[in-house]
């Protein structure tokens, strides 16, 4: 595990901690040591993909239609592409036509087009808080103002959604859309409840809301269980996010979006000014993987994998975690959102962590505004089970460590990093 | 060939000639017929390439690294790739270190996160008139205004950028960058002549300017000439741009910006806000083909092809074409730019040419302005060398038809869709 080559533990990432490129440069280099247990990464776990059938899959690509997939392609991507990713989102319930459908640069893609599309200087964005780095990012390289809704174990709380809402209308103001991960969600490892889907749809409804419905890990359910989605609930009303890199792998770079007509119009012009068109290679290989493969029984495969992860990260936690620190507890996926007790900033302690051989993202990732300084996130996903509990026991004796320091310091009066007179912390795991 | 998976003849191109999204579509459906030659295209001819090595590639790579070749990688682009890339353009005396480079999705990303990181509103940009449309499309998605210097046979002519340069500064203000293909221009087919070269490198010093090489063509010379790079002469002032879309496939989405540092750091950043990472896949294909194959007789047969397929269309012009009609007679690469008498409008032809099965791109489509009615861009790069001249006299017999009508119509005094009083008409073919 390499962490300069963790997107998700981006330059942008840590950027947003107030780490310098110089501070950043040099724990990369550090991090990417192999004796370095790595839960940074939001990493599926290739290796555990049928690497001959795979080699089968790309070779007669190849073989068997060489020069149309080294061709250029359409910008909305190969219509028997997108009649094949309506199999995998059928597969979890999600209703599609393969007309609605724009084969992207995986799910990252997505999120930018449709930031470029809605958002313009200082334009806001409701998200849950925390959300995806990545979701910001995009959000904020067209200069989004992103207010965060706080979550809790029932996924974001639709009280403060609707509180949000009429703060939004007492300054005369709208949100350009509501940015969501309902399915275990990144980083906060929850998901929304049934009951908030049709609260959140009814909101939606009543106050004319467009719904950016990101779901890169809707199946990967420890129990097989699928939510409805909110794309069936009010189709006219989301732009729907969905990807293979969680379900085959990232390095097909393939997700998709699902966007009523209008819409869908204006995200295939600006992905043809983005990058013309869609790799016509990846995507014959993925769909030459959906045509011949047991992809079904694939995506089981890595969802046991991540549950017995899940598990063991579980148990290592509640072995090695000083009191105070509480965590999430995933029914999917990849993430374990922690938070450390008042007085530690999971910033300041990275270059520390990575010192002792363990790294995680700082919470502070996570958030547009600056919050997360006492939270961090733990991805299960990529590292072998054997080396979990290696890292997570190092990270709890520093937490020890850093606990001692600060009791030492401030005795019972530690200092919030980030929580003002007033404001509630983040319900996740807070 | 298709034109619906043609992304030179986007909508976008389209829409800009002033055609309706349900004239488009009727157009694509009756141009995707096998019967119709289509010129419209720039696309390379792909099934050139040896098949068995390119699978034999693609195999190896899954075979030896699929676990990493499946998985995310860093934004910047693969280290070993970057390395192998400098050899393409070392093998075209542009000289790079591969820290400065960024892998992107194609030549076309590359114009997107330029546009990105320098454009905001209502920004000017000096760009050959006329130039590449999907250069246009990604500056114009960013809201940019497109000032277009006209070229003649050698290219943007540089008196009339700096009287563009002057008319700036009397307006009190500046040009983000000049974007410029100066080898074998799309559409104009035309290169910068070398003194112009240097006066340009003298005008960016003069008057702070950046410019923006976008060199997809320079190693597609039909007499193995290179001139020497903008990159070469004002490093410190140049973004450039290559791909292998056309030395290697289109397919692998490959191509990249070199840049320099404090540049290449914001579009780093600005790459991982559009999707993450390239793909490792596609990178370790790229790497393995420059690393194993001989790439640079496989760009020799390309050329060759293409010099053949040149010839071909110029000696058909001349025997098919009425007088009236002016062409560029390119040294290199994929594109002929045709001017036709005044009175005839290319885009409202289109519709005609596809119906007497034959295609090609509106000259509008290569302008931001609303010129280029009396252009078209002719590919001779796809087609196969036997349909050319059946494709070129079809469209010879359309404009004798048509300068009868208007001759019926308007005798000696026919309108002219662009000029307008004391403007000059484009230099290139006019």
């Amino acid at each position: 595990m390499r962490l300069d080559t963790d997107p998700y533990l981006s330059r942008y990432a840590l950027r947003v901690t107030g780490m310098s490129a110089s501070e950043i440069r040099a724990l990369f280099a550090v991090a990417s040591r192999p004796e370095v247990v790595s839960f940074a990464g939001g990493m599926p776990a290739t290796s555990a993909l049928d690497m001959e059938a795979v080699e089968a899959v790309v070779a007669g690509v190849i073989r068997d239609h060489g020069a149309l997939a080294l061709q250029y392609g359409g910008g909305q991507g190969r219509p028997e592409l997108r009649e094949l990713l309506l199999d995998v989102m059928r597969h979890e319930g999600v209703p599609g036509h393969a007309d609605d459908l724009i084969v992207t640069v995986g799910g990252q893609q997505a999120l930018e087009l449709v930031a470029k599309c809605f958002i313009d200087d200082g334009a806001i964005v409701l998200a849950e808080g925390p959300t995806y780095v990545g979701g910001i990012g995009a959000m904020a390289s067209h200069r989004a103002e992103v207010r965060h809704v706080p979550m809790d174990d029932d996924g974001m709380d639709i009280d403060l959604l609707e509180e949000a809402l009429a703060q939004l209308a007492a300054e005369g103001r709208r949100a350009k859309y509501v940015y969501t991960i309902p399915n275990h969600q990144n980083p906060a490892g929850v998901s929304l409840s049934v009951p908030r889907r049709e609260r959140l749809a009814e909101l939606a409804v009543e106050h004319d809301l467009l719904v950016v419905e990101d779901n890169p890990y809707g199946l990967l359910d420890f129990g097989g269980r699928c939510l409805p989605s909110l794309r069936s609930m009010i189709p006219d009303r989301v732009v729907y996010i969905g990807t293979m890199s969680k379900t085959f792998a990232p390095g097909v770079r393939t997700g998709w979006i699902a966007a009523p007509g209008p819409i869908r119009d204006k995200l295939v012009l600006l992905r043809e000014a983005a990058d013309l068109c869609p790799s016509n290679l990846t995507q014959m290989i993925v769909e030459r993987w959906l045509a011949t493969q047991p992809w079904r029984e694939q995506i089981k495969r890595f969802t046991e994998l991540y549950r017995e992860k899940a598990d063991v990260m579980l148990a290592s936690l509640e072995q090695e975690m000083p009191p105070g620190v509480s965590w999430t507890v995933p029914a999917g996926a990849f993430y374990i959102w922690l938070t450390v007790p008042a007085g530690i900033d999971t910033s300041d302690l990275l270059a520390k962590a990575v010192g002792r051989r363990v790294a995680y993202v700082p919470g502070r990732g996570f958030y547009a505004d600056g919050s997360g300084g006492e939270q961090m996130r733990l991805c299960f996903s990529y590292p072998e089970v054997s080396r979990i509990p290696e890292g997570v026991s190092r990270l709890g004796e520093l937490l020890h460590d850093e606990l001692e320091l600060v009791q030492a310091l401030f005795g019972d009066h530690a200092p919030s990093p980030d929580r003002r007179p007033g404001e509630p912390a983040s319900g996740v795991g807070g």
